[in-house]
């Protein structure tokens, strides 16, 4: 890009739900938050963003272990201070944003720290604010300068959501944040009209708007969701954290377009898998966001560290005759192969990367209808050394009232 | 002091024991650690210091609350960090003298964080190393730019300590650091000769030679306390932490002196009272050191914030007649009229401190030999109001062997 438009274009890194300490006590998975925490933090770098956009669940645990705060401690402090200047400027009223914080302040304005890459966030629902003080993680990080920690509700009656302003040449964006809110609450206040978005004074329509927000987009009951239609139209782009399926790819280069809001809706997703689902096996990426005047476009950078997932969907019945009398073991014999080929394939589509783990997640369900379900604590033995999860790869299911059962999933 | 005489003398504030988060869940006494924090901070920078000492159990907890944390990490960078010069030189490897940390910098010196007022800290036996890295929360702070971490032994078998290296004009600081060791470790460690200290290679004779451990230094049995012949000759200042009497004003203006050991030992004593013991009674101060060339003086400076602790020792039998048909009513009403005086006391003895707790800690001993013991529950009710801990004001005792019984202490 041209100097000149470099100087008038904000370069974002988008991303969500890093769900640090994941899984910190297994031997074989624990560092996989970690490493893909640092992988991203060194894209950051990498394409000199103007700052890092979080959209909630930075960490997996509310009370994350000394272990897991301090490696975020560290990463932050490795990748985001530094010497490199910050090319933006801050418009709107720090004590106002930040007045939730204890210091009401935006990190790299302030003369005691030396940041590079600024990093915004807000809080999930996994690391909300919670106990003494009405504190989360994120105020622990933003005391230490390390993040700005926004979108926290102070208010239970109504929230008012008021921008972070910022600008880069001619480039104004008006930053929205709010953090996770249980979904029935939110969705009620909504439609109680007690959610207000406001909005600068001068030059309105000359603000490219952005909200970020950690609720369920998917409807799981009729309140428990944020609709779409309950943003308002001035928004150009929403940035929906919470959910963990990877969506900046669902058409090559485009964002999802919501023609009805004529809304734009980036979906991050996660960056490691908190459970075996449909929407953890998109493969993963973080958005590279840029804005110049009110255009902008996303890029997708895949995650090169991410731990490997495969999983299918298996009919005994339609692969082996339950009644030949050594169905079972012809059963076993199947997947043991399955899995083989999963390995081999991870193998093959391995990213080079040499923090990428060589140990794939591997997941088969298997509908057994017919069949008595065999140990697949036996099967899982023969792959300790292969596969990330061998006490979990095979998920008997019977028929398919009970598969849908078994799709419920996790808090994300 | 003459402009002259700043440049060539160390001014330091020595502390210990701070113990942040000392019964924090109590709505009296919550938040007494964290005030006198925040005062020792504001005498470091009244009396301009160039570094703080702390001697260990900065923290209560091993596992500190996340509102405690983050009390310390906002009263850390309100205090220490700033505009202020810090005016004396790094001379030793930090390298070498932080290798247990993640980095292995002092604060001051890192153009990425404003330190006004360095503050160098042991771990104690509240807040050591464990777990996942064996971390602690001294990691936390110094990998956020906070605290220099310093005295961690990273061999079980040997222990070397190897000094910081300080100088300002010409006067050179060797400090030395200690973390808490379990004592009968440590003790059969310097029996054995596995403890060395390292000493610089040129002008070993104009370092003024400074250790700072955190053990037992009272006797507890043979082995579970650290002799002070056990220390080398040619350290010229010992700071103790863990001992929570404040052994500042010994004899008034004075240093304890080791006549044997020609040593002078320095005991901050803790900031707030963990137990209601004789130690804690003594009132509490920190020291301000001054070092210049080989020579030093010791002020100590009083805590105005601190709450106030009497006690006294009442055997009933020598001022109520327990044969008296009202013997039971007169013990109690003595017992009231005790404390009553204690708070009266304790209204005249106020520090004026607008942070000075008004309600003080009591603790009446009572040996009620030939009396029944009454309802201290009832008695402390009447004190509610009035009194910090008004549950444990009485403690009974019969006869002087259950006396030396109930003196023993909570490990500090
Ligand atoms: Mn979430
Ligand atoms: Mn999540
Ligand atoms: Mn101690
Ligand atoms: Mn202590």
């Amino acid at each position: 890009m041209a100097a000149q438009n470099m100087a008038e274009t904000f370069r974002i890194l988008v991303t969500s739900d890093i769900h640090l300490g994941y899984m910190e006590h297994d031997p074989v998975r624990g560092n996989d938050s970690i490493v893909t925490f640092e992988e991203i933090l060194s894209l950051a770098r990498e394409h000199e963003v103007d700052f890092i956009l979080h959209g909630g669940d930075l960490f997996h645990e509310n009370k994350p272990s000394r272990s897991t705060l301090h490696a975020c401690f560290s990463l932050l402090r490795e990748y985001c201070m530094g010497d490199k200047p910050v090319h933006f400027e801050y418009l709107s009223d720090q004590s106002v944003d930040f007045k939730h914080c204890r210091f009401p302040t935006v990190n790299y304005e302030d003369p005691n720290f030396n940041i590079s890459i600024p990093l915004f966030s807000i809080h999930g629902n996994h690391d909300d604010p919670t106990g003494h003080g009405n504190l989360c993680s994120l105020d622990l990080l933003h005391s230490a300068g390390l993040v700005n920690y926004f979108g926290k509700a102070t208010s239970l009656d109504k929230i008012q959501v008021s921008p972070l302003l910022l600008q880069k040449g001619s480039t104004k964006i008006a930053l929205y944040g709010l953090g996770s809110v249980r979904d029935e609450r939110l969705h009620r206040m909504f439609v109680k009209k007690d959610v207000s978005m406001l909005r600068p004074k001068e030059e309105q329509d000359s603000w490219f708007n952005v909200f970020v927000l950690h609720q369920n987009r998917a409807r799981h009951s009729a309140t428990s969701y944020i609709p779409e239609q309950f943003l308002e139209d001035f928004l150009d782009l929403v940035v929906w954290g919470h959910e963990h399926e990877c969506r900046l790819n669902v058409s090559p280069g485009k964002v999802e377009w919501n023609p009805t809001q004529k809304l734009f809706v980036c979906q991050p997703g996660s960056s490691v898998a908190t459970s075996l689902s449909e929407g953890e096996m998109v493969p993963k990426h973080v958005g590279l966001l840029e804005v110049k005047g009110k255009d902008f476009r996303m890029k997708s950078i895949p995650l090169k560290t991410v731990r490997q997932f495969y999983m299918e969907d298996i009919s005994l019945a339609k692969h082996i005759n339950p009644t030949h009398k050594d169905a079972m073991k012809k059963a076993e014999d199947f997947c043991v192969e399955k899995i083989e080929q999963f390995i081999s394939k991870a193998e093959d589509e391995h990213s080079g990367s040499r923090r990428q783990p060589t140990q794939p997640l591997i997941r088969l369900r298997i509908d057994y209808t017919g069949f008595q379900p065999f140990s697949s604590q036996r099967l899982g033995q023969k792959f300790v050394d292969h596969v990330a999860n061998p006490k979990t790869m095979i998920h008997f299911l019977r028929g398919r009232v009970e598969k849908i059962a078994s799709v419920k999933q996790d808090p994300q």
